[in-house]
């Protein structure tokens, strides 16, 4: 029997109790959304003690399937004042899921000033004042190694968090320890930070795996499945030697990657701050630094990479292709060394590098500083942590910076900042921003692979044809993968490759003693998007928000020189089955 | 045949056209808000060339009825995301009236960094390259003045306008040419910034005044409704003697005046900041001081009030209720003087004093500075013409200072401030707050007639019983009343004196040959909401936006402990018929 662990700062208390069984079907991202779904009134104030903050491994999460430790982060968003999910790498997913524990639900609000920290482990659970308050990820985390050991996941909130900044991440540690997994979007650091929580510290101790219905059946599958990631090119050759930042050049080469705060669609730099280069640097430098590096255990992709200085120590991680998209292209910047600085920056200080570069460029666009000013664009991310007006707001993300500088060019949908591929360009992720219920996000419906990859068949990217269908389909599946806790990037090799989606099914019947189908599949990640979009409309989110800013529909994109002309009863007819 | 001016401020043209009939029987606020619905389509980005900002006089405007030379600025507003309607005293609604000028529909957008004024006169109207770009609202209408003289209406923003702020006014010269009659709310003056128009400039010429059907029936109306007027003790005694200040110490009393941020209803220096002491101080040290100032032509009420310094010299206007309240309990200061300089402040840069005054609060509450201190907010207030990050998030008023701040207990309804009665001691105007489709307002239904002036019959303010039937009566109103010019302050005399109300109608009818009876006002008033409703509708804001913040939930507010407990079932009942 798998447990909930119930964590309240208003009480500070920690129960343990039994899944209920309207929850016991579900994990990951599908957890996450039911239970505020069902726990959390749509109207409330997102950083009061009404709102919920819940993490859960997925169905697959514990398991030897590749790729499937995830964690799935809920809540409502003060990003967006809708429901949220957010996901990350890291080790907590695996041993929450060993540990039995189904989900982490935290809930009420400690005394403004106040904070904890929550110790968890196989048999108990309590909340301690927090020993690391005020301090970022790094200081945080290396703090709480020395006092817990290296036997532990820790989930940290850097300053971002505690400040209750919209675009505060929260930090999940990797295998070595470093705080360099996020769960970037929404803001859900910003409500770890507001109910006064600092720090998970998540001790597996000798939690050996969950119990399989039919281990060998599982066996087999999981075979099949990692066979399937290993075979395919992009997740077997692509994404492993050059990490997501493969795409730079990519996008680069279609048009489709915005520069300039998406003023047009190709950069005279991007050879420099490309996947190509973070692998040549690294491999030129060797030292600490590693190509082909996962960011959990029972990762095959291994696309997350360790990025050294010039005398081969541990600069930060390699930064990925959104991180690098939005301090480069869009900001005007072709230095990936600073780059890295930036995103360490946000490790560090707990930020989404999406929405925080995405505001840089904002800010630019209001000329606080001049696109491809590298040195002012650091000393502007210093003030994150200071706390200063200017550096909470380029915390607060793309929409507030741009309200609070009156900037017409906003690149947001709900709120939140649109991600490293144009829509006029990439029609499909156009698609998918303007209609998930989470605000623009590229990883609900990942169209760049029919649209630019030729993955799962092939989409003109600057047509409006087949792109609905498109971004219907990939927020399905996403959703469904994101409840099974497996790491998005198997979706390159699902649509191209039959039998690992069989595998998946297989996978999850043996797991749980199951006798879902393949049609299954589509049903569960209906189910999950229809909750999530009753959240939104119980919130006051209507299709009036499934919507691009006018620019995307005005200013043509060179160097196609297409506007975003999907019309709004097209979009409209997305998430409709 | 009154006429259309419509001024493109991408082409740079400003043409004349005949009214055309569907908006031939309205003004003010119906004319703004049906232009609105009609024209502005309701996703569009505020600060955008889709937007258009609509100036409008009202249906008695020009007229030598008592009091209705108002004039509506309406606009899709980028504080609420929702339509917008605010209204303002000063000169230019009764001139455009006479010069049978039905609105003037700004449309379009300068390039960024262009600035353009617009020549108003009888018989033509030009862009023309801005002189006063730059300057805040009194140097600007100064130097306007000198390049068009004193006969001129000046329409104007300041810099809060130009840097696009949301919570950017516009500022109407009175009688003194002086900017300090505003349409504050809802950042209008960032959406003429955005147009890139800096400045009105209307001649009236030699016109004479509005033709009218029926001179006899118009006159004897008109001086009855004079009479009711000057024979109701509010609006010709403690208005006219007090300013609306006369309410500091009647909120006091009642326990309904917001302190330190909403905290309790009660505030130690409240005589410090009364209507009392403004004119005590304004009678004893004379000079240019004036008790009982009317702020636009035809006003027989003269709440306005001049405050002059120790030495007689002008100072700044008597500042409003609301300004008083906002910079004085809401944020712990008792000092009337620093008050009057934060008010010339507003009136200078060109900011809404309720939610600058309310996010000032905020900041105090987010540790920014201290409650109560004066000095630091002279600072802070200094700011916003700078453009400093922290003047600018000041001059985007509390819902965005909460945002940037993480602050949890921000007094908003749909990114609007609330103003200076709480909603936990005045009942009836938590439901206006909640429900009104401008965002917290307390002029969209001011309940505090009967809560708490015992004008228009009593509702008791603490219990919920009669205040949703009260908000709708005096929504609907009040839509009515903005519609025909009329100070709303009239509505204290129309609530007491039945024929006050007869004699609108008859004014109504006298004017424009009508035969509207009694019957027909509230039918008006209906169908202006059901116009904003139905904008906000398509503008994504659903009955989940008509509700007040968590925390008036929660919170027992003192002298009382009352929480704010009425039904979401009972508001989302208010403006249904």
């Amino acid at each position: 029997m798998t447990k909930l662990l119930r964590v309240n700062l208003t009480n500070l208390t920690a129960v343990f109790s039994d899944t209920p069984e309207n929850y016991a079907g579900l994990g990951g991202r599908g957890l996450t959304s039911l239970v505020v779904s069902q726990e959390v009134k749509a109207t409330c104030t997102p950083l009061g003690p009404h709102n919920k903050l819940v993490f859960a491994p997925g169905l697959l999460g514990g398991t030897n399937c590749a790729n499937a430790n995830r964690i799935s982060v809920g809540c409502k968003s003060p990003l967006t004042g809708g429901i949220k999910e957010a996901n990350s790498g890291g080790q907590a997913g695996g041993y929450l899921a060993k540990m039995g524990i189904h989900a982490i639900i935290l809930e009420g609000q400690a005394p403004e000033g106040k904070w904890y920290q929550l110790e968890v482990d196989q048999e108990s659970a309590k909340l301690v004042p927090a020993t690391v308050a005020g301090l970022n990820n790094y200081d945080a985390v290396a703090k709480l190694v020395e006092q817990y050991g290296p036997k532990n996941a820790y989930v940290t909130i850097g300053r971002a968090g505690e400040l209750k900044l919209s675009a505060a991440s929260i930090a999940f540690t990797d295998r070595e320890l470093r705080p360099t997994r996020h769960a970037g979007r929404g803001g859900v650091g910003a409500v770890m930070g507001s109910k006064g929580l600092k720090a998970i510290i998540i001790n597996p101790g000798d939690a050996k795996g969950v119990p399989l219905k039919d281990k060998e059946a599982f066996s087999e599958a999981a075979k099949r499945f990692a066979k399937a990631l290993s075979t395919h090119p992009v997740t077997s050759q692509g994404l492993t030697l050059y990490g997501t930042a493969v795409l730079v050049n990519i996008l680069h080469e279609a048009g489709g990657l915005p520069t300039f705060n998406f003023s047009q669609g190709r950069f005279d730099g991007h050879e420099d701050v490309s996947g190509e280069t973070l692998n040549r640097l690294t491999t030129e430098r060797g030292g600490e630094g590693q190509v082909s590096h996962g960011c959990m255990t029972g990762c095959i992709m291994r696309c997350s990479g360790i990025f050294p200085d010039k005398n081969g120590k541990f600069m930060g991680k390699w930064p990925e292709y959104e991180t690098l998209w939005a301090f480069g292209p869009n900001s005007g910047i072709n230095d990936i060394e600073m780059i890295v600085r930036y995103d360490k920056i946000c490790d560090d200080v707990g930020v989404d590098t999406i929405d925080v570069g995405a505001a840089l460029a904002v800010l630019m666009e209001a000329g606080v500083l001049k696109f491809g000013d590298a040195e002012g664009a650091l000393k502007l991310m210093e003030e994150i942590s200071q706390g200063t007006a200017l550096g909470r707001v380029l915390g607060s993300g793309a929409n507030l910076a741009g309200r609070v500088y009156g900037v017409r060019r906003v690149p947001q949908v709900k709120g939140q900042s649109l991600p490293a591929y144009d829509p006029r360009a990439v029609k499909g992720q156009g698609v998918t921003y303007a209609t998930t219920p989470m605000g623009a996000d590229h990883t609900a419906g990942y169209a760049v692979t029919a649209n630019i990859l030729s993955v799962g068949g092939t989409v003109d990217p600057l047509s409006p044809d087949g792109q609905i269908e498109l971004s219907r389909n990939l927020q399905i599946a996403t959703a469904a993968v994101d409840t099974c806790g497996l790491c998005l990037f198997v979706a390159f090799a699902v649509l191209d490759i039959p039998d690992a989606l069989v595998a998946i099914v297989d996978m999850l019947n043996a797991r749980h003693g199951l006798t879902l189908t393949l049609d299954d599949v589509p049903k569960v990640g209906k189910l999950v998007l229809d909750t999530e979009i009753g959240f939104n409309q119980r919130a006051g989110i209507t299709s009036a928000q499934d919507r691009l800013p006018d620019f995307f529909l005005d200013e043509p994109f060179p160097p196609h020189n297409k506007v975003f002309d999907i019309s709004d009863e097209a979009l409209d007819s997305t998430l409709k089955w």
